[in-house]
């Protein structure tokens, strides 16, 4: 690829992006999209829509980016949670490197490689790109220790910003913790694996168990209960019809109409939902109904238990509580909202199973699909192309096709096979069994990233640089070289692929292409009024493991192929303003990790660094540059002893809680005087909605909440999320339309 | 190898066997090696010597077998602790198991090897040794199927046996907990870490801490004094003056004077001890002294902190105290006999550091060490050694020499090598930093385990096979391959490293050669009294692994090498009457790990299997025989799921105490009073000795306690552990030798 192929890529890119910019400016002034544009701020000012008539409609404006700009991290993190920081404090930290990267990259690194042979040098527009890589060093040259010198301060650097961003995430975390007094999951436990006895239901093993071993800190439990799904749709069904016969013309005047009507969907209004309660305290007040025993047959061996005091919640979680570590198995509750109540029902001793199954099923899913992108990345060698297709070859040797197809579309067909790829992992963690949908969602996260690192970044290296090279896990010795002799060739495909999978998607997130189409087509083709209480989550899952993706592709092309930083530097400029845009007015975050994603951000980076440090030892091996490479290894060594000191100073801190701070808290409030009134709220906060039997994998869409209005001892309830799976709600959705639309013509 | 050659290496050892027990009937008898031989029932049985006239002396019996037999579980348990039963089961199961292996091996494997091939056979002592390995069987034989039906059977019981075995063990380590009400670690803790203040000291901030935040449970505490090693040999060598000049003709006439002679030179007699008591305590008592000024200096950042309950001591050792996981770190106190009190003051933040540079270390170790074996390997293969020295050619060509070189001299030479690796895996163990000196031998066992493993299995089948075929590690696709060749080649060497390194060693142990030979000199040549107060330990580090070797090679050769299973069946039952007989008469047990050794036994025997299983997969891919493939990878899989399942069973208890067992423990002993007499206890328990700065790595040896007689409240106080390094032992007993042989003279 020339310079000339990669200003036509970047040119297109830069299009396409203004172009979509441009457009978000003009369609967020429109008030129709208020709710694909800011559905939070919506949600969190209780529905008050801004007055859509003080701003100019059709002029595109970029006061959207000084906005995003003026918030802060506190009131980001009070209104979007620490997830949401941990994530901005990633782009934080990869725009600092990459500002110092992209310093000595351009002015040390660049000049080196291009003067690194002598030459004839071309009108730069017609260099080759190689030109610019570190493959244009003579071998033995003595200009290495620059490379090498390069390398260290970045490194250096990247240890240096970590660490203090690793501090100010735990303290924040800290903050996170203590300045959330009515988090009711500090005072919750979730046991499962209960031991069935003939004589005594579960609910009473549970109360004698806790009663007897720990008496002075037992305040109550709630037994979580088995709603099957068929019973699950039966029941939504008789709903949705009684809604649509009886309440729908009442709803109808209300301002809140389109809430009501998709609730109905989901399975009842806010107003008609049965919660089961704690089946002891309703068998002492109505003993005999049917009710109960229908209650008491779905019994799960699991339940949550109450605490008195956090201390005593967070000891019972981390205790082994008897010699069978099989039986009585407790964890730290999820927050009332974050519970994936159909998991809880799965018996505890399928989980290790379900683990290991999952576990194989990714890496199969992983090396599977190998052969799609194998297969792309065929597309970026054009002679191998024209091999294969013979009769391309006259529209091939055009030269803006041949630059299209080279610098364009494999990224492009990577791409779309990659939207495959989360909801795939959503689906298998799921089946794992995560207690919450924030362990869910990290897990998924995980999982993507493991598989994104694999299939974008090595197999492009391996299988782009020489096509059916796959034997690498065979022959570990000869990994630095081989990925030394790879990645500069492979330079311009990412270059390309940050134009395309990074600029492009960024610019289609911001302008939420999905949720727009939707929302129009609600509009304008169904005719109706769409759902505003739905928000969606932030997608962790998608957008964590890109931007680990575009660090690492960074620190492993820096030193080899400089040219690459700029672009990134740009992608992630863009996306710190675009995230944070989304971040304030889009996204709503009903349950979160407590920061729990930046241990796996700080890992991934020092792989980053140690592969970038791999691959050059690599590198200066085939230059023969013994001095460089003898000055890498020690480099390899204290990055690596430099994790290990984080993981000991940090990582025990994002898996526990501490007992001083939870000992603090609980006097704080008992001196307070707050006790007694969190106690009534623990023993409300984890009602199991009837309707939570089958969420769907699918994410965001899947996640519609209702949220009720009545508070309950002058405290607001914790919202009451009512999930609904994706498949089902299309199928209602289209069963119910023609009733529908009917009813709803009149009144437009 | 031929069969003759086997017979005569087994003859050899058969003999030594043989001539060793006999010596020790007869050792045994002597009423001058009673220390040697009984020293563990001296110690147990307060000294009572047994009456050396009933036997006949002079001649060989087998009665010393028959003993070890009567005595049951339950009394060794309760004489010599759970570990000698943990390491006595995993001599029963391996003989099973063997037992098991035997039966199939030699009726099913053994004839379809000898009669593989059509093939006319000779005499059977002139046959190959070849011949009876799985390389006579002909390509694509379809009596393979038959070998994959033993390694079935061999895998699917030896599952069974270790499920029942864990569970077992489990329970016991369960009685083990239950059943000693008196093991007073369980109220203890070890606080390292602690922050450093200006204006407090250590104790302060100690008690102000847990007063703070366990103020319910906390009962008192116990710092941690630095003694240096100068000042500890100057405090010694005054003591040792003043107890030789003044002491010891009082001493004479008493009659464990020797006992008080070896413990003036370890630094004084029984009741001289100086214990550092708690520092507070003392202070109130009596406030201004030098002495304690000079206490405050030495204060480590560590303590020991004690509790009311067991329950309150396991909860603060496992919960995080502060934000900040550097500080305050808490763990379960070892028993105050177990304590590695040099270890205490090493600061906590250069643990993660040691504990990677001893690993480092170690893997140096490990790969140096092969130089000495690849060379020792190419004895067993007489060409390479006739062209390295050509001068030989004529001496090996006799039959004789030629069948001791090839069949015995290679496994003694590599037996003399290994017997340096234990000590030096001590070294390594105990700059680490271990808490207690049970923890420290377990983590010696891993280091000697690993090794063993690396540099007698792999290194000598991988060298052994073709020497200089060291690239095993890059290129981790051909293992299976590589080993199938490899392993049934040197099934000859493992024979009769079998009987070398197993029989004979077996027959040294129970002979004790280096304490009889340690006695007879004391006795004879320097003509003094020996200490019986000293007792050894048993070298878990040491016969743990090699018997879990033994186990490893009986799993690999079985289906491979059928001819070995014999001669191991006869290695196990040899060990079971030795071991038990060392058990109940010699090693006297001071520290114990609770059973935690089997964790690590079942874990290697898991490996041992996949191994096998590998092999075998490795071994019908050269046989052509794609059914026994087949079949042999879901017995992989199923394996390796029932490890998986053990581990999520079992392992948490070996981890852990349950609460639910602390709980009811505290209960009886608060039902039944005996609570505030323990807290008695608790607090005089870890009382810190002076002497405590340097013990030696070299084991048993250095480990010297001299137990007194006073008892404290009606209970006999833990026995006070003094140790004293190995070289400076033998500096001042050179030093004192001739005052002290001038003043013993007139007594004998």
């Amino acid at each position: 690829m020339k310079v000339s192929a990669l200003l036509t890529s970047a040119g297109i890119n830069i299009g396409i992006c203004a172009l979509l910019l441009c457009l978000y400016s003009i369609l967020r002034k429109q008030p129709g999209n208020a709710h694909v544009y800011f559905g939070r701020r919506l949600a969190r000012d209780n529905y008050q829509r801004r007055d859509p008539f003080i701003y100019e409609r059709l002029v595109p404006s970029i006061s959207w980016i000084l906005k995003a700009w003026v918030s802060t991290e506190n009131d980001i993190m009070a209104d979007a949670g620490l997830d949401s920081v941990v994530f901005l404090r990633l782009l934080v930290f990869s725009i600092r490197i990459f500002s110092i990267a992209a310093v000595i990259c351009m002015f040390l690194v660049l000049p080196l490689n291009y003067f690194g042979q002598e030459m004839e040098h071309k009108h730069i527009p017609k260099e080759s790109l190689e030109v610019f890589t570190i493959e244009n060093v003579k071998q033995g040259s003595e200009w290495l220790w620059a490379h090498c010198l390069a390398l260290y301060i970045i490194s250096i650097s990247a240890c240096v910003l970590l660490y203090f961003e690793y501090k100010r995430i735990a303290k924040l975390r800290l903050v996170h913790i203590t300045r959330s007094p009515s988090n009711l999951s500090h005072f919750a436990i979730l046991v499962r694996a209960i031991p069935w006895s003939l004589e005594e239901p579960f609910t009473v093993s549970v109360k004698n168990f806790f009663m007897k071993y720990h008496a002075s800190s037992y305040l109550s439990h709630q037994m979580v209960y088995r709603t099957g799904k068929i019973e699950k749709i039966m029941k939504d069904a008789k709903k949705i019809y009684k809604k649509l016969v009886y309440l729908t013309p009442a709803c109808m005047d209300q301002k809140y109409r389109a809430s009501r009507v998709r609730c109905g969907l989901c399975g009842g209004t806010s107003t008609s939902f049965h919660l089961y309660s704690n089946e002891l305290q309703l068998a002492e007040k109505k003993p005999g109904l049917d009710h109960l025993d229908s209650l008491k047959e779905k019994e799960c061996p699991a339940a949550f238990v109450f605490f008195k005091t956090r201390y005593a919640a967070v000891i019972a979680s981390q205790v082994l509580q008897t010699s069978n570590p099989m039986l009585w198995v407790t964890d730290l509750a999820p927050e009332p909202d974050d519970v994936k109540w159909s998991n809880l029902w799965i018996p505890y001793k399928q989980l290790w199973l379900r683990r290991i199954a999952t576990l194989l099923a990714s890496i199969v899913f992983m090396f599977l699909f190998l052969i799609p992108v194998t297969f792309v990345q065929g597309l970026s060698q054009l002679e191998q192309l024209q091999q294969m297709f013979p009769f391309l070859r006259s529209i091939l040797r055009k030269a803006f096709v041949s630059q299209v197809v080279t610098g364009y579309l494999p990224s492009v067909v990577l791409l779309l096979f990659l939207y495959t790829v989360p909801p795939m992992m959503m689906v298998f963690s799921t089946v794992e069994g995560s207690i919450s949908r924030s362990s869910r969602k990290k897990s998924t996260c995980v999982k993507v990233l493991y598989f994104t690192i694999w299939n974008v970044f090595f197999v492009n290296v391996l299988s782009g640089s020489a096509i059916s090279q796959l034997n690498l896990i065979s022959s570990p010795k000869g990994i630095p070289t081989q990925l030394a002799k790879a990645v500069p060739r492979q330079a311009n495909f990412f270059i390309t692929y940050v134009l395309t999978s990074g600029w492009v998607s960024l610019s289609s997130e911001v302008v939420q292409v999905f949720a727009l189409v939707w929302s129009l087509s609600i509009r304008y083709i169904l005719r109706q009024e769409e759902d505003t209480t739905w928000v969606p989550s932030f997608p962790y899952h998608t957008e964590v493991p890109r931007i680990l993706l575009f660090g690492l592709i960074g620190f492993t092309c820096s030193i080899l192929a400089p040219l690459i930083v700029p672009f990134l530097l740009i992608y992630f400029l863009l996306a710190y303003v675009v995230y944070r845009n989304q971040i304030i007015n889009v996204y709503y975050p009903k349950y979160e990790t407590g920061g729990q994603y930046w241990p796996i951000m700080h890992n991934t980076t020092i792989f980053s660094l140690v592969l970038a440090q791999i691959i050059a030892l690599g590198v200066f091996g085939i230059k023969e540059s013994p001095v460089a490479s003898g000055f890498t290894i020690p480099l390899v060594i204290l990055t690596l002893l430099f994790n290990e000191y984080c993981r000991q100073r940090f990582h025990p801190i994002f898996q526990s809680y501490s007992a001083q701070d939870l000992i603090e808290l609980d006097r704080q409030d008992e001196a307070s005087g707050r006790m007694e009134e969190i106690h009534g709220q623990v023993l409300l906060a984890y009602r199991q909605p009837i309707g939570a039997a089958t969420e769907d994998t699918n994410i965001a869409v899947s996640e519609s909440s209702c949220s009720s209005q009545e508070s309950v001892g002058g405290v607001t309830p914790p919202t009451r999320t009512l999930s609904l799976s994706r498949l089902q709600a299309a199928f209602t959705w289209l069963s119910m339309l023609i009733t529908l639309q009917d009813r709803n013509q009149p009144h437009h």
